[in-house]
């Protein structure tokens, strides 16, 4: 990764760091032993992309980072609550994630569950922290709200979740993958991308080019995640290569060839950064460096 | 239970189930397997007392029902979740909830998991629907949200559950227990009510009185269910009885006695009724027939 880029998300990261210690040493009245399994996989060294997502389409925009920091946190904990349920046994069954034993190995299946629920909750309470307190901006809030529990739940995130699971005993097309992945990673990808711009105060314009932007970028992502499965470094990835093939998982590179799979990403960052780019009071500079990353990523 | 009575919660119970229902069907783009785990779990004829109580609140403050009502789903279906994740193997491992499977036996326990989450998910969309879309309302909808986020979540029900998990192996005292009720029973009954007063403009005054009566209530209810465990009929409570002896539960009957339980409910009953009845501008009747028949009843 160039370095001014590594700078860039660096100092994002550890703005959301902060943000998020400080909402968990908020919460005073909760078993210490709960509190202690939030907080083990809310800092367990994620590279912070949604919400990094959320601080720079505001700063895109021109806006300023304070007011959407609280929603972006608050997918952070989504993403992590689905992380820490994906992993249990009666799911994906991992015993590691980022090369650390995964939340039930250390706390327990039930302290898993209910820290991963706990997650879930706050998240919603935290969202609400976004609002001025005026009218207009406690409606627009609303409806982002509104807008989230379906980015994650059933018709999204939870949802691809389960298409995920039921097309590891049927054959899936292309199309099908690509639904999966809309749902399992896009959705809430997508949320990040437009909280930040519907929080700024962007344009139905700018909204539109912003969340095809998201859309690109987050299949992108996901096609990336496959080809690394194959051709990625474990060192540098974190987990071992060929995990997917070994459990019969649906891939991309399974499906049309790898050398078509690393085309695909090419072609859906090229247009992810033209859309941001085309489109007026947009200052799309870090947002392309981005989407670069995710094709040049190792990790 | 009085006939008239009867009547009434029925009346109200439909009038949730049909909200429940018209919400379920608007799920378009959910994977059917997910959909039936769900609908399972929130339509297996429970009581429906959290959102019956926000109904009745808005009535006894002569407010209409139907600003309230979608709240009322909400709060149903959180609980509906925490029942189904209570159920699972790893927590308290129970294989039927009124008479029928739960739902991990009947999906597993991946489905399972996930039904939970995805109507943990969901309840906080429905609130949004809770506003008139107007300035004011909007601003006291996201309040109540946040609220919705603490009762529910590590500072609250989720939080409780913890503390009860933990009890298992650590005795208790009655207020240690108290703590355990209050939080994983109490925090979303008392959510039912506050919501139905908010929602419906209540006096700070009104609104203390309500909070009380919940409270109150909550905790009658939750010792009730313990005297239930012992002296009930299997046939009407739908649960064999002596299972909280049988697994080393901590209890009022176990730490106070049978008779000072029984009658602990009925003084938390009596004050409760006090509190709705004493403050001005409720139409008190039907608050204190259900505290009444929190009393009697028998299930």
């Amino acid at each position: 990764m160039k370095e001014r880029l590594a700078q860039y998300l660096d100092h994002k990261r550890k703005r959301i760091d902060e943000a998020l210690r400080r909402v968990m040493a908020e919460e005073k009245d909760v078993p210490a032993e709960l509190k202690e399994a939030m907080n083990y996989s809310l800092f367990a060294g994620g590279k912070r992309l949604r919400p990094v997502l959320t601080l720079t389409v505001a700063e895109a925009l021109s806006a300023p980072l304070e007011p959407v920091t609280p929603f972006a946190c608050a997918i952070e904990m989504i993403h992590t609550y689905s992380l820490i349920h994906d992993d249990l046994p009666s799911m994906d069954d991992d015993d590691t994630r980022r090369g650390r034993p995964t939340n039930h190995k250390v706390f327990g299946e039930a302290m898993a569950i209910l820290a991963g629920d706990a997650l879930l909750t706050k998240a919603f309470g935290l969202m609400t922290r976004c609002s001025s307190g005026e009218g207009a901006d406690a409606e627009k809030l609303i409806k982002l709200i509104d807008e989230a529990s379906h980015a994650a739940g059933a018709e999204g995130m939870v949802g691809g979740q389960v298409k995920d699971i039921l097309a590891e005993t049927n054959p899936v097309s292309v199309q099908e993958l690509t639904d999966i992945h809309r749902l399992k990673t896009g959705a809430l990808l997508r949320l990040s991308v437009r909280a930040g711009a519907i929080l700024s105060g962007a344009t139905l314009d700018q909204l539109d080019a912003l969340t095809r932007y998201a859309d690109n970028i987050g299949l992108a992502f996901q096609i990336q995640d496959d080809v690394l499965d194959i051709v990625g470094d474990q060192e540098k990835t974190g987990k071992p290569t060929g995990r997917d093939e070994a459990r019969h998982k649906a891939t991309f590179p399974a499906l049309i060839g790898l050398t078509e799979s690393k085309k695909r990403v090419q072609t859906l960052v090229e247009e992810a950064k033209i859309q941001v780019t085309a489109a007026s009071g947009i200052r799309a500079e870090w947002l392309c460096e981005i989407a670069d990353y995710l094709v040049d990523r190792e990790a």
